[in-house]
């Protein structure tokens, strides 16, 4: 299959190796020119991926027209969030009809709250995306350690192609029916990892941590069904798996970012220095704004909205929250 | 209120000290002379939760019939799963009717296949039984960290008795009342954390560790459904909640077990110069054959059994088990 993936980050970059990996003709986009060269050179994503050696065949190219025009069957947007939807505008005038789009940017639009599948269905006018999401930090998986997803879909052959890209003995790929709640769950994970990071900040130790999780499961699961996702698929890879994975894991930029602020940083501290800001920062904003559309609680993002940016002390949020007085745990 | 803890381990310890702490009455019965001396002397159980300094108040005995005949309201009983039938026998003529029990024990009797508060309740005749569960290593409870679980009981009252004796503003006890779901999910926990400590071991990463969390719990959650406790049981704390923590710290024994199994040692060698065996042992032996007798489908159970009892290779074992060939995660 010939394969294009627009975002030359980690999560691109591994990606596009695993589809060469499996003999598929791929070739990936970067803005940077360094990462370009890097690949096309010494077969690493020195900026983004240092230390892994990646397939000979895979190409790079920063003219993102002449990336698409290469007709690919199946192309991978692989990009920040916020960055998603104009560079998928760039590329509906080269996209082929029919193409499979493949959505691996984890994000909720701010202003129009829309999940980065609609937004790439919106802007490429492709009817034929499919969400790619699950426990799977991009450096295990450029070192071909076993990973399991899900690739969601509406449209069953676009899922089931997207399976078959990208399976192999150490990457196996589910496919899913609930786009909306794979997606959902991939975005929100991002917020409850600034809030267990928080708390690891604080020192509050494992046992809060999981019952964190726990809760964050739960109000990931009341905005998912409020919005029409399955609650069951919030129990699945795409929610409980990579929940886990990003709150548990100090690989994680959000909760890396949200230590910093649970050890007093503020949130421009937090992020000073850094190429690029977490997902999970964005996500914090318009959660909340779709929880507040939806008329759902979600007491976790709200403490992690009001620490990120209304300056309260995540000392007294934190403990606010886990005080919160419920009698019953179904309550 | 007058309360008697059974069992002077850690997590027996952490209780009988939260309950002191709230001001009940607690009297502590272990079996160990030297833990008797030490909680009655230096206010530290030295053995089991060394440096940690006890309420004053916490006394300590080795006779069962002593501690029970101070005429408790409220018994606790936090012993290894293997010895709760007996102590529970033993205790049967001294307890006051109408006294609340309290099982902090986790585990499936081998043989019976009886849950621990099926396991009390008949041997004591004693029908107003809670299961206390939930994420909550002792430690971390003795000193105070921020801690959630829940109290389960078919008898709302007894529950209500027992979340108003261990709540504090550090410790959080939601009632519940789904005590089938609650017990089971605190008992399968223990197999999952060797099974996920077998993959640390053999250092499959992250990723596959949070798949095997999300496989995990989906057929904790079947076998739950088998045997009537409520699915949504198990997406909160005392089943998710309780396997993200074992599964993820390092602090739990079924864990370490499961790591040195993954690095080549065999279970006697794993077993060899401890003072305890680890309750995941027991756990998986019993969870294999309720499986078996509901018709439960269990391969992470079935995956931990062979690898412990039947000699396979760890690594085979979690090869096939990550292979098992699905095509929907749901399927």
């Amino acid at each position: 299959m010939r394969c294009a993936v627009v975002g030359g980050g980690a999560w691109g970059t591994a990606l596009a190796d695993l589809l060469a990996r499996n003999g598929n003709v791929v070739l990936l986009w970067a803005r940077e020119a360094d990462v370009v060269e890097s690949i096309n050179t010494i077969h690493e994503n020195a900026r983004f991926l240092s230390g892994v050696r990646l397939d000979g065949s895979l190409g790079a190219d920063s003219r993102l027209d002449h990336v698409l025009a290469s007709a690919p069957e199946l192309v991978v947007f692989a990009t920040p969030s916020h960055a998603t939807r104009a560079l998928a505008s760039d590329a509906r005038i080269v996209l082929r009809p029919g193409t499979i789009v493949v959505v691996a940017s984890k994000g909720i639009e701010e202003g129009t709250l829309a999940l980065m599948s609609d937004v790439v269905a919106e802007a490429l006018d492709a009817p034929r995306v499919v969400a790619l999401s699950g426990p799977s930090f991009a450096e295990e998986v450029a070192h071909r350690q076993p990973t399991a997803v899900v690739a969601a879909s509406a449209d069953r052959a676009a899922a089931c192609a997207a399976q078959q890209a990208f399976s192999c003995a150490e990457f196996r790929v589910y496919t899913h029916d609930d786009l909306i709640g794979v997606e959902l769950g991939g975005s929100l994970k991002n917020v409850m990892a600034i809030a267990t990071g928080i708390a690891e900040g604080l020192e509050l130790g494992m046992n809060s941590r999981a019952a964190l999780i726990t809760r964050g499961l739960a109000e990931m699961t009341r905005l998912g069904a409020a919005i029409g996702a399955r609650p069951t698929t919030f129990a699945g890879l795409a929610g409980l798996g990579d929940l886990v994975l990003t709150c548990t894991s100090s690989q994680s930029r959000n909760h890396a970012l949200g230590a910093a602020i649970g050890r007093g940083a503020t949130l421009s501290d937090a992020l000073a220095g850094k190429e690029t800001v977490a997902e999970g920062v964005h996500t914090t904003r318009s959660a909340r704004a779709l929880a507040a559309r939806e008329g759902v609680k979600m007491p976790i993002v709200e403490t992690v909205y009001r620490t990120l940016f209304d300056g309260q002390s995540p000392r007294i949020a934190l403990a606010e929250l886990l005080a919160r007085d419920l009698r019953s745990e179904e309550d």
